[in-house]
């Protein structure tokens, strides 16, 4: 048998407003999604003007970076043409994401989660992704 | 052109509670989803023991109540053998859910989203989703 | 945080081999699922002359009893028509199973993991499931 | 009508004993998958510590190594942008894997089967690949 620590919805909602705080700093509207450790849904939200197509985008970022335990821009340059992981994209039906704004939540070097943005630009939706585990960590801490 | 009302994040987050309060209620955690008009996912959450199969069931009751603008378990009736609407559950790559737990959120007379919950009977999923919609009417009248 | 118990690929070894002996002592080749506490895949195999289809049978019925913390044959009885939960078999693409096969394994009142057979009658699929989790229950007391 | 020759469930474990001890002995935790010629999954084992998104990519680099008679990587050399199989990574619902890792299983110049390995760098899959394969091929041999 095998223990385990995730994320539970508590933490969802702390990594959610840290995440959704910094996108309205950045003045964009973001799709923001927390999975456990296995990739399955915790919450979501859509946040006004979020878009459409970003539900299932933040919702795949997250379940890529926690169940593949890697940040998906790291995928995105391991995927590039030519490089050991091109064609990885289109993976698991298209859910595994390359295009960054996924990261996998850590706690004490074990992957607990994930967090998925998606809306702005791939470099927008990391930073908001970032900001919520910054935002988490530095509550843990306390 | 058109014109159209729906659900915001805000109101999301009032259904959402009120369905959060009735399951804490009965004692059943439970996966809660809201969509606009349209059927797409506006917030999500799956409670402490609420089922990962849920997760799917409650987006797409909700998805379901709200694009159909319609109740699953309306669905339900009309879906048995030798009523109309038999075989339709397996429409939509099987998306259309005849189980009740999803209800549309109607505001002066027009549907505006819907509320999908999952992961007790469906008759405890549809009183959740009922009770989410009841609180956020009576705030909307004060 | 979150802490919880799963089965391991040990654990899964012993639930597969315990149901593959059933298999034999009845003269059905089966294919055999051994999902975690999340309904994602540790282990399988089919048997010689298990049938191709009932892969992704067994799969999805491991997957649905441990995420959905129920025995596939339960849902069998809820969903006839005109029961509660009619029309969930087509649920999540189809992976919701309601044939019986499918045993959610439980280790001190919790579910840590599933298992699914497929191949025999759904009810020898369901002796074989269980004999898999008697074997694995006797192997954990010693 | 036509003979063929196809791995049985004892050959999947050799295979997958074989690539075991090779992902032991780098240390990287794998999802091993087993097909028959057809590309239809024989067995399957996800490691401790294995991704929970390499047991779909495991499975689907054995389906198409088998059912294409070719190995991943080689798809990956051909899918490249300007290269007569460019786009063939989203071919069968995404399915069809062009990353390395996936490899088919030959006996006297025919397609037997396939394995396919998934959790770290394409070169590590397709190393724990051949492992297995020089495992399976040295035993049949004696």
């Amino acid at each position: 048998m095998q223990t385990l620590t995730r994320l539970d919805l508590d933490d969802a909602r702390i990594l959610m407003a840290g995440a959704e705080a910094h996108a309205r700093t950045i003045g964009v509207p973001m799709c923001i999604a927390i999975t456990d450790e296995a990739g399955q849904l915790i919450a979501f939200q859509r946040m006004e003007g979020g878009k459409v197509t970003s539900t299932t985008i933040a919702i795949d970022k997250a379940f890529t970076a926690a169940a593949a335990k890697k940040a998906t821009h790291d995928y995105g340059t391991a995927s590039q043409p030519g490089a050991p992981a091109y064609g990885i994209a289109s993976a698991i039906g298209g859910r595994l994401m390359v295009v960054g704004g996924g990261l996998p939540v850590l706690w004490n070097g074990e992957v607990v989660g994930g967090i998925g943005v998606s809306s702005g630009t791939p470099a927008q939706d990391q930073a908001v992704a970032q900001a919520g585990i910054d935002d988490w960590i530095a509550r843990q801490a306390k």
